[in-house]
């Protein structure tokens, strides 16, 4: 259902009548333009669904030709990114990785910034992660949470009965609904539905709400997974432009009259890259706009406990009706833990559960047993204003060196782990945000250029850079050699 | 995306004219019908989504119209399984289950088997769970693999980087790997993908494989849930016959020939629910259709463990070329893990990791890293050869004492948990499966009826008896009731 194709890559002449040998024509065929560099080493290979279906031929077909290209050296592979060109047939020379002789473990080569994706969520890099969505372990207050975990497993025999609940842990759901209603708007644990994170909350609102072909708003630049997930879905996406003054409503406005949009992500407070929030009055225009032209409203709200009481909050204006809340321990707790949530109508929840359930059944009750540990502890206050100073005094530090490079924001953020900056004026080629992510990986730093954030892929010349890694010399060293 | 319909509901007679209205008119006509009871107590409504689909209304407008019936008492919803009438306006009596006072919260009516599908999964209801699909925690050695979590989260400071590994935690990949590889087939760690069980498993193969319209071919009976997964994608399911003398191959060239299936979902062995396994003779006809009908094999194989070495498997005769492997630790370690893997060919592995990144980031490594440690303890193999002697054992004390009630196995089991059995001769109101397992769930009791495996939904007359509960006394007590 991935929209995307590539018009560039050719339709192969495959002979329809010699079934038994699609594989060979394949192999042979992309072998041929491999040698005569019509596919140069580094190309990235269409995805086997896009392969198949230009080709005419079964997705089976595809896998079989690509494993054997693998296991030729023409071909390696990268986890979450797919399938590149690693050397030609003529000269048997190794990609620039020299890892021909294990093709199937190369790595991707270097210079392709979609490989870097995967290293983005993975933390398996060697690399500096400047461009990462996480903090260093230490900054979570990493032993305290390992405590939390074990003291969670303390559970009393007989208790993980089957799969757990539905909804989710109910001691949990019961602390989201009090710690919400406490500090932004009122709703019962029946209203919280746990999930795997955000992401799995954004993908079963997707899939509840939406069909292909429905229009889906979202923020650019925003979230880069999601606009891929968007995409996934089938959806079409369109992107309302958002920056330091916030999101451009009058285009929305035109969007919505003009496309009928089903629903819009919005990522409130401290704005994934910009760390911006939007003001009380954009947020009650942006209401008013959903309801004058009747979509959803999906609030990307994980950075909600790293922001200052009292900013924004679509869900707290709209008291649950329109608006579907999602929040997630990830950026205060941990990654690795897994554990989001979707606040929504009374009404909505049971058709979210069914999708849940059917697509993959419960959450893990000993993760949510382990962030309600976490959580309901008295250090847990303490160690997340702790991660607040460490962030501001992380985001002041980066500033200031990132000027030292030439590189200023594109907002002042007020709050969070992101710093979005760039290089003023126009983009040339050595200022290119992918060509110079593809450089700093080579350089052993791993970098997340504009382009990640954007529906449009332009020729972006900023970066999104974790405050925690931002005012590193080894980067700061990088940035310099940029001119 | 879900396919199915309910031609009885009627379309209301909405004035497209009063917009703003559209929830009151909604609410009114609801009430009105329930009121003159041409929507009884107990009807189950559509969903969000097919109400607003035969509507022409938006789905914001149904969830306000629900919600507000919610509250006003004439509908009540009940987790996973949707809205239900709860009582009418005129008489203002609570319903059969007497909770009208807190309509968000009563249970659905009794007397309706969707609402047990929650249940089947969630281990909270307080019947006796003779349908579900686990056993109870002291036949999994509950405080041996509680050790093994809390062992598991001696993790050194520093490791838990990041989001974790997008193909899952490499150590627990590489177990998998070579155990795999000591029992049945040949891989590596790079081929083995983790997943948040195996359901999780089975929706992003169909994600990656499939779109909306292409033929799915199932086992009938099978897991009932994947029916349900098939449907949701928009994907045609197929039934392929299975009974005590296998899958009925004739039958599956001709619907593959007329049909063209994308892939089909076998259980090889110890089936859900009939408890058998695939002769090697069948398992080889089989893959040679799926090679000749070119369609990929996805082998649920959560059972293997449970079941004797030397069971068919068709990975193993295949090598992983065309079929996709699914394994699971819900079956032998504890369903709140929560881990489960999906082992494919090299060229199939970089698109399923991308499917899986996009839809919901990393599986929790925290999870991984405790199955790990609990597998790789000596203590697990005799725990699991404990829980197949156990298992044997109740399942012979199971077939006998359902024969004393008059039900005869539709085949013997070859291990397993399961013991698929009923009443001989044609199907009479009384023994009417669905009609059953309403009466048994007022009896506290939670059963299984056939049409929960089967895509058809016939008058089943037969039962999915977990094992563990099925020599229970109060289960015997009620089905020697049923005449």
């Amino acid at each position: 259902m991935d929209a995307r194709s590539d018009p560039e890559w050719p339709v192969l002449a495959i002979d329809r009548q010699r079934r038994g040998s699609l594989v060979d024509q394949i192999v042979a065929a992309i072998a041929e333009m491999v040698n005569r560099r019509a596919l140069p080493v580094g190309t990235k290979m269409p995805s086997v669904r896009q392969f198949a279906k230009s080709n005419g031929v079964s997705t089976f077909t595809v896998v079989e030709s690509y494993d054997r290209l693998l296991h030729m050296g023409l071909l390696s592979s990268r986890r979450g990114s797919g399938f590149f060109v690693a050397r030609s047939v003529a000269d048997g020379s190794a990609d620039a990785c020299g890892d021909a002789a294990q093709p199937v473990q190369a790595p991707a080569p270097p210079g392709t910034v979609d490989a870097l994706t995967a290293d983005l969520y993975s933390g398996q890099s060697e690399a500096l992660p400047v461009g990462s969505g996480w903090l260093p372990p230490e900054w979570y207050g990493e032993s305290a949470i390992l405590d939390a975990v074990r003291h969670a497993m303390k559970i009393p025999a007989g208790r993980l009965r089957g799969y757990g609940h539905p909804l989710g842990f109910p001691a949990l759901r019961q602390h989201v609904a009090s710690s919400l209603s406490d500090e932004l708007f009122a709703l019962e644990p029946e209203q919280v539905l746990l999930t795997h994170g955000a992401t799995h909350a954004f993908d079963l609102v997707l899939r509840t709400l939406t069909r292909p072909g429905d229009v889906v708003l979202v923020e650019d630049p925003g979230y880069g997974n999601l606009l891929a997930l968007v995409r996934h879905h089938g959806c079409i996406p369109v992107g309302i432009p958002r920056d330091a003054a916030g999101l451009d409503l009058d285009f929305l406005a035109r969007a919505a009259a003009a496309r009928q949009p089903k629903l819009m992500f919005v990522n409130t407070v401290l704005q994934n890259p910009l760390g911006t929030s939007l003001s009380p009055a954009q947020a009650h225009r942006l209401l008013g706009l959903a309801e004058q032209f009747d979509f959803w409203l999906v609030e990307d709200d994980i950075y909600r406990e790293l922001a200052a009481r009292g900013e924004a909050s679509l869900a707290a204006l709209d008291g649950l009706r329109r608006v579907i809340r999602v929040g997630s321990f990830s950026k205060t707790l941990s990654p690795v833990l897994r554990v989001g949530s979707i606040c929504a109508s009374s009404s909505l929840i049971p058709e979210l559960v069914r999708v849940k359930m059917l697509t993959g059944l419960t959450t893990s009750e000993i993760n949510e047993r382990a962030v309600l540990d976490a959580v309901k502890n008295r250090a847990y206050r303490r160690q997340v204003e702790r991660l607040v100073q460490q962030l501001d005094e992380a985001r002041r530090r980066a500033i200031d060196r990132l000027a030292g490079a030439g590189l200023a924001p594109l907002a002042r953020p007020r709050g969070g782990m992101f710093v979005s900056a760039g290089w003023p004026g126009p983009s040339t080629p050595e200022r290119n945000g992918k060509r110079v992510a593809e450089r700093a990986l080579r350089a052993g730093i791993l970098l997340a250029p504009g382009d990640f954030f954007s529906l449009e892929t332009p020729s972006s010349t900023w970066f999104r850079f974790n405050a925690a890694y931002a005012a590193h010399d080894a980067l700061l060293g990088f940035l310099h050699s940029i001119r």
